[in-house]
C-alpha cells in the first residue's frame, strides 16, 4: 500500500492487516472455492463466531451478507414491514432509508431532527402503527451519534416493535444490548478497514417470524435475498447465490485480529483519538464540531465547520499524504469529515492534528 | 497463489494477471478511494470502454453493476415486467429466474426441455402476453448452450418482446448481435477469472423505457438498484450506493488484457480446448458428454457423465491438483462438469485430459 493515510468515512483506510491476509487467501485459492464447498461452510462459521465474540451478539441473531448496507434497508422494508415503518432522521442517509420505504410501497413516517442534532429520547413520538423503528447509531453524513442506552431505551418504551440500528459507519464500536434489538447492520469499508462490496445484516428471530408473517399473507419479501432464504442458508452457512467470498473471508480475519487486539481496547483507543480530535476543533478558532452537544458527537466520524475553504483545506492538508472526507452534500464547501476508524492509529490521527493546526 | 488448477464452473480459476492487478490495485489505493471521486468515475468508465470493445457493445447499452448476476434476475422482473415474463428453461438456473417471477408476483410463464437439451427455435411458442424473454446462453447446471443465431432468431420473431440473455458463465465468449439482445448479464467468478462479488448488467435504452413506463403506472421497481436510479447513475460513471470498487477495477483490467490477447483468440483457443475435452468424452467408454446434440454442446463448460463413481473420481483427479465440478443437484454421483474458461490454458485441459485417461 501507499503511504498516504485515509481518513475518509468510506470506503477508509485499510485495516493494517488487510495485505496480508490478502496474499494468504491467495495462496489458499479462496477466490477459487466453491462456495458449496466446506471450506467455504467453514469460513462463513469462523466469520460469524469471530463477529458474534466482537459484537456479543447472541445465538438468536443470524449473520446475514448482502452486496451492501443499501440493500440491507431495502430488505428490511420488505421483510420487516408489512405497511408502516418509523424512520429517525438525522441526516442523509437515515433519510435515505425512509424514502425506501416510499418506494418499496410502505407508509413509512419520519420524526426529523435538524442536521447536526441528534434526538433526545423523550421527544421521539413514535406512530403507534409503526411496526418498525430506524434508528442510525452513526450517522455519516453529519457526525451525529445515538447513544447505545437511548437506543436502548426506544426498544424499552416500545416493546412491541422491531428496532433495527443503522451502525454503517461505527461497528464493532457501539456496545448494543442485542436483547433491546432487534436488527443492525454495517458494511464492511468503513470502521472494519476492508475493500467494499459486502453488507452485514444481524437479524434476529423476530424478524424471521415477521417475514414468514408477511409471505403467510401473500407480501412479495424479494427473491433470492428475501430473509426467509437468506436464514434458511445461513442455517448451513451457506448463501443462496455466490456471495463476495474474499470479502466473508477477510471480515472474519479482521474480526479475529480485532479480538485479538481486544474490543474494549479498541474502544478506548477510537475515544482517546476522538478526544484529540474534538479538543483541537475546539481549541483552534478556525474549526468548530459541527455537532454541538457533546452527548451527539461520533467518536468514529468527526464532522467539522471550517473557516477556510473547505475543498481548499482538505486539498491542501492532502499533500502531506493525508486524505480527508468532504462535507456531505451541501455542506461540500465548509466542512470536513475525519474517519476516526480502528485502521487509523493514534500517530496518524496525532499527525492529522499537527497538520490541520499549521494549515 | 497454489499450484492447483480449478475446472470449477464458478467460482473458477483466477484470469493469470489477477494477482499482479491487485498487488497494484492496493499500490494504488483503490479500495480506499471515495466512490464519489474522479478517481472511481475514471475507473469506471475504463471498464466500460473495456467491455464494450471486448463484447461489440453499442452505445445505446449501459453497463451496470449489481451485487451478483443473481439479483440481475430480480432487478430484470422488477423493471422490465409489468405483467408476464417468458422463461425458456433448460436447467436448474433458467428455472430459478423463472421462480423469482412469481416471488415478485409476475405472471411468469415458462417453456421447458429435458434437462441436456436445448431449444430448437422453431419449437419455440413465446405466450402473446410475454413482455420478456428470458433466454440462457450457457446453462451452468446443464451445460447445454444457445447458440447466438438462435437467440437472435427469437429476437427476430419477437421484435416487440424485450429479450434478455443469460451469459453467466460463458461471457465474454458469446458473440452477440446487440441490435437483436436488450439485455444481457454475467457475473465476474466465471470466464472473466475473478473473485465474487460482482454481477454485471448490460441494458439498453428499451429497458430503461420500459422501467420509466412502470414507474409512472406506480409499479416498485426496487429501491437503490431500480433501472432508472442505475442508469441515472452510470451517466455520470457512479453508482447509487458504494459498489465492490475493487471488483470494477480489477474486471476493467482483465478486459484490457483479454482485449490484448483478442477476443478472437479467446474464442478460438476456447473452442480448440472443448474439442480435446468433447473428443475425449467421446473415444474414452467410462464417459460420454451429457449433452447429446453437439449444437447444444457448450464451450466453456462440459458437463459429462461418468461411469465411475463422480465424487470419487473428482477426489483422484483433485490429488493431483487437477479441482473438478461436480455434477448439479440430482446429478452429483454421476456426472462431472469441467469450466472451459479463458484462464484454464491448452496445456491444462491436456493435463487434465491425460489425468482422466489414467483415472
Amino acid at each position: 500500500v501507499s503511504q498516504k493515510i485515509y481518513f475518509t468515512p468510506g470506503p477508509a483506510q485499510l485495516y493494517p492487516s488487510v495485505e496480508a491476509h490478502l496474499k494468504q487467501a491467495l495462496w489458499e485459492d479462496i477466490p477459487s472455492i466453491s462456495h458449496r464447498s466446506n471450506q467455504f461452510r467453514s469460513i462463513y462459521q469462523d466469520t460469524v463466531e469471530a463477529l458474534r465474540e466482537l459484537l456479543g451478539l447472541p445465538d438468536n441473531f443470524a449473520i446475514l451478507f448482502t452486496g451492501s448496507a443499501t440493500e440491507v434497508w431495502e430488505r428490511l422494508l420488505q421483510n420487516c414491514v408489512e405497511e408502516t415503518s418509523f424512520h429517525l432522521v438525522n441526516g442523509e442517509f437515515s433519510k435515505k432509508f425512509y424514502e425506501f420505504g416510499h418506494l418499496l410501497q410502505k407508509k413509512s413516517l419520519k420524526q426529523e431532527v435538524e442536521v447536526g442534532k441528534g434526538f433526545e429520547v423523550a421527544d421521539i413520538q413514535v406512530d403507534y402503527k409503526a411496526e418498525l423503528i430506524a434508528v442510525v447509531h452513526n450517522e455519516t453524513s453529519t457526525g451525529v451519534v445515538t447513544p447505545e442506552a437511548d437506543i436502548q431505551q426506544i426498544k424499552q418504551k416500545n416493546p412491541q416493535r422491531l428496532v433495527a440500528v443503522d451502525m454503517v459507519s461505527s461497528a464493532p464500536y457501539p456496545q448494543l444490548d442485542y436483547r433491546l434489538v432487534d436488527s443492525a447492520y454495517f458494511s464492511v469499508q468503513k470502521a472494519f478497514g476492508l475493500p467494499a462490496g459486502l453488507g452485514v445484516w444481524l437479524v434476529n428471530e423476530k424478524c424471521l417470524a415477521k417475514a414468514e408473517s408477511l409471505e403467510n399473507k401473500k407480501f412479495t419479501t424479494g427473491a433470492h435475498h428475501r430473509l426467509t432464504n437468506l436464514w434458511k442458508f445461513f442455517e448451513k452457512y451457506e448463501t443462496p447465490s455466490t456471495p463476495n467470498v474474499l470479502g466473508i473471508y477477510l471480515l472474519g480475519k479482521i474480526a479475529q485480529d480485532m479480538l485479538r487486539e481486544g474490543v474494549a481496547n479498541i474502544r478506548k483507543a477510537t475515544d482517546r483519538k476522538a478526544q484529540i480530535l474534538y479538543d483541537f476543533l475546539q481549541q483552534d478558532s478556525r474549526f468548530e464540531p459541527f455537532v454541538q452537544n457533546p452527548k451527539h458527537r461520533s467518536p468514529t466520524v468527526i464532522v467539522a465547520n471550517t473557516v477556510a475553504n473547505a475543498p481548499d483545506l482538505i486539498k491542501k492538508i492532502s499533500a502531506q499524504g493525508l486524505i480527508m472526507g468532504s462535507g456531505y452534500q451541501t455542506f461540500k464547501e465548509k466542512q470536513i469529515r475525519i474517519a476516526n476508524f480502528p485502521a487509523v492509529s493514534l500517530a496518524a490521527v496525532e499527525q492529522l492534528r499537527e497538520a490541520l493546526a499549521q494549515s
